[in-house]
């Protein structure tokens, strides 16, 4: 099997002077991916490096040049909680934490409570808690957190504080969607999928969006391929869009393409829900899909890459040495 | 439409001792969700009624006649995390909380996540806040712990001392699944369906089993009809065993019955667990499909109730006064 990856930095208005360092951005981090599926890495190895290329990468945040940290918008409470899935196609194995602190690549943590517990998911204190047993070192919650997330968020706050009390229909406020993600196979042909995301400003503390969901944010099975999605978690999850993705190619024959666009469409017209999925198939063909204006992505095969950020856009971006 | 409700108290090794007390607790919920069918409820009102009535009884704590409190396993650190979903088939809205500790009726604070916030999932330290919010009583801890369940965590304790650092393939403790759960339909041919555990003994702490989790745990759309499941939710969750049922419902025109099998039959073969789901269709038929050794499940309509226990069980309960 020919090797392959996949990148994204989320669906959303992305600002035109951002749009050409996130478009790098993705590019960065798959031919990262790409070099470890190269030299033999799998699927999972790829998915995890390049998600960690993208974590580190403060283009994802918001635009802002600063220090080499991804930084995460801020809950209602002003506190940064972070969520990340990681899972394999053949034995569908899976590692997530939601709403974890102060911890700089989420990915990876993910990736431990897959390999070393007998869970899927594990939330907040106690997640925190499993990565200081697993030696992964917390950072400082101030280099998680940018002057543009805590403005965005203070806006949000002034915009919003008279309508705490019910929470429903608070102001739509266009904020950045921070959530990365990759899918691969390997030489072996087996697939992996992965996401990581700040969640949304002003979100609830607790709240756990569809990233770290299997089926909602993300899922793979050799079978068929990976998915990964984005765009209002909320509505991701109602349909389980990345479960439902893979069931339109399962038991209707449909590929990639096909699935992903249906699939987008029917929740968009069943919960009013913009987003996008990205399908790698277990043949290695790219896919994607988003009814948010835009997305970045780029997609490495063949010792080269392509990329975008607009509908339509499929640019050369050049041999990967 | 003809309402109808079904209950159910777990997948699991059931002792002989506590069969018959397990059997009354199911059926004396399915009559109290039937009761509010009957007086023109919705279905999202009787799957939750349904559900404070096992929460609230002690039977589905490990057969100890205890005060009126559903105890709840514990966790590796000796603390009560509790999960819950609610969802409903018209608009696929839903709420569930997860890791939250000291509510006595978990399954009504996910309701309110539905109904308060524009959120599907609430974890940890923030679903608890957000209880506060709501107005809703922490109960004392020791009110949510029993003497069994306590025994039970010690024993786990002492047998898997040695294993702490790796997690992985600690004792199989056959331990009692706490979950309690219903689906519905009512009279306008709406379903919900939702479910309330305490997971299994030795968890981690901050666990996120099947049951919170959308398309795992739960799932319903009025297309097709209503889903919960119970058993290993590690195994659920690999396979969102909820929505795999109703895919196959959608997708190849299966009854609620034959949807059922095949979807446990495949998560037996594709990740090796065991569990069940009951399956309410939008037609008002309900289906049962569990490779666990027994599962207490009841049944009311048309003004009377069914219920079993073991493999084959379809026992007449009596008409509802």
């Amino acid at each position: 099997m020919q090797p392959a990856i996949a990148t994204h930095g989320g669906a959303s208005a992305i600002p035109d002077e951002v749009k050409e360092a996130r478009s790098q951005g993705v590019q960065r981090a798959a031919r990262a991916g790409y070099c470890v599926l190269r030299e033999g890495g799998t699927a999972l190895d790829a998915v995890e490096a390049a998600i960690r290329v993208m974590e580190d990468d403060p283009v994802f945040d918001a635009g802002q040049l600063l220090p080499p940290r991804v930084g995460a918008d801020l809950n209602y409470d002003g506190e940064v909680e972070l969520d990340a899935i990681i899972m394999e196609g053949k034995e569908l194995r899976s590692g997530a934490v939601t709403c974890v602190q102060n911890i700089k690549n989420p990915i990876s943590l993910a990736r431990k409570v897959m390999e070393r517990t007998d869970h899927l998911l594990l939330a907040g204190k106690g997640a925190n808690q499993f990565a200081k047993e697993m030696g992964i070192d917390e950072v400082d919650p101030s280099e998680l957190v940018t002057e543009m997330a805590r403005k965005e968020w203070e806006e949000y706050r002034e915009f919003n504080k008279n309508v705490k009390v019910s929470y429903t229909n608070r102001a739509d406020f266009g904020h950045e969607h921070e959530t990365v993600g990759s899918v691969a196979i390997d030489k072996w042909g087996n697939v992996a999928c992965g996401t990581s995301t700040g969640g949304i400003t002003g979100k609830l503390a607790g709240r756990v969006g569809d990233t770290p969901v299997i089926g909602s944010g993300a899922y793979c099975d050799n079978a068929y391929g990976a998915v990964w999605t984005t765009g209002h978690g909320e509505a991701i999850m109602k349909v389980n869009l990345s479960k439902t993705v893979l069931s339109y190619m399962e038991h209707q024959g449909l590929s990639a393409q096909e699935a992903a666009d249906k699939a987008v469409g029917f929740m968009h017209r069943r919960v009013g829900g913009a987003g996008g999925a990205i399908v790698l198939s277990s043949s290695g063909d790219l896919a994607r899909s988003f009814s948010s204006q835009r997305m970045a992505w780029a997609f490495a095969k063949d010792n080269s890459v392509r990329y975008g950020v607009d509908p339509g856009d499929d640019h050369d971006g050049g041999k990967i040495a």
